[in-house]
């Protein structure tokens, strides 16, 4: 399916709220895939759909993922927050023909992460903090860092969540840990 | 080895700010036991023998889990904070001949906690965080809440480090996180 459709079908469907942040996440993507070396199309496609299913129920995105025969743990399945990146990457394949797993699998693993994360996948989850619509204390400071250092920015992302959760006594999945826990491990060598 | 022999030699061991922690954990870890129905002796001398490591070298503490055979994660092997439980539960069987795995693994675990704590190892692991000399921004509602409901302090206790950690930017156990993620799906279940 063509770009001006997908976004078309996003624009009627997505709060406005919802497609302003979708917006931002598609040219943010675009921007640091030019800035790292990653497909910038690619980038931007995957930021366009990436919350396509955000605003379905729970139910929805448990019938999406069950439907394209996931596994997923326990926990994720009965967390919007966790199962609308499984949820859209199915969606975008089946409803829209998103074929490339690149894509779809950066879609996939925006919101959690994961350890050994592609380029695009990075790109994507980072854009997802940072685009111009988000607003939170330190939002600034990870934008100066995402066009500098790649692997920091993602860290402070990361991290940001991680405290975020803590402080909120919620689940924290054990594979977005895994994730942050391998960057900074890498870093550690690295300095 | 006899209770004051081992307090004699931590108190000529032990900075004077360790050894007054190592008595409030004492203390702490016998209150708790006698408010939820654990062993107040095995608690007291877990509490005295928690941090017996703590002030060693990292190539001390090495030795003596090497010496144990226990085979540890290569990220705990390289941290004193997450070595010194370990290496202290190796030094206290060792050392002073104490043969109570209860005990041991109370010490064993008492700063990285874990999934299916038993009753002893979640006070000594919460005695650790409120004990009297202890000082951090929200202790006395931790001392408060720990009086009240186990489960609760003990998610606070683990959020405290989990958050203090990200902000850091520091490596997180995943046994750690997954200790912590296990009580706040129980809790989750039982309200």
């Amino acid at each position: 399916m063509q770009l001006h459709l997908i976004q078309k079908e996003l624009k009627s469907s997505l709060s406005s709220k919802r497609f302003r942040h979708t917006e931002g996440v598609a040219a943010s993507s675009r921007e640091l895939a030019e800035r790292y070396g990653a497909d910038p199309d690619k980038a931007e496609l995957a930021g366009w759909v990436h919350d396509c299913a955000k605003e379905k129920t729970l139910e929805e995105m448990q019938a999406l993922v069950q439907r394209a025969g996931f596994f997923l743990d326990a926990p994720v399945l009965a967390s919007r927050a966790l199962l609308h990146g499984p949820a859209g990457s199915v969606y975008a394949r089946l409803h829209w023909g998103i074929k490339d797993p690149e894509v779809l699998n950066a879609v996939f693993y925006h919101t959690t992460g994961k350890p050994d994360m592609t380029l695009l996948e990075k790109i994507v989850f980072l854009a997802d903090y940072i685009e111009p619509s988000r607003d939170f204390p330190g939002v600034d400071t990870l934008r100066a860092r995402a066009g500098k250092d790649l692997t920091e920015a993602l860290i402070e992302a990361y991290d940001s969540t991680i405290a975020h959760l803590a402080w909120q006594h919620a689940y924290i999945y054990e594979l977005t840990l895994a994730g942050r826990n391998a960057l900074v491990l890498a870093q550690k060598q690295r300095s």
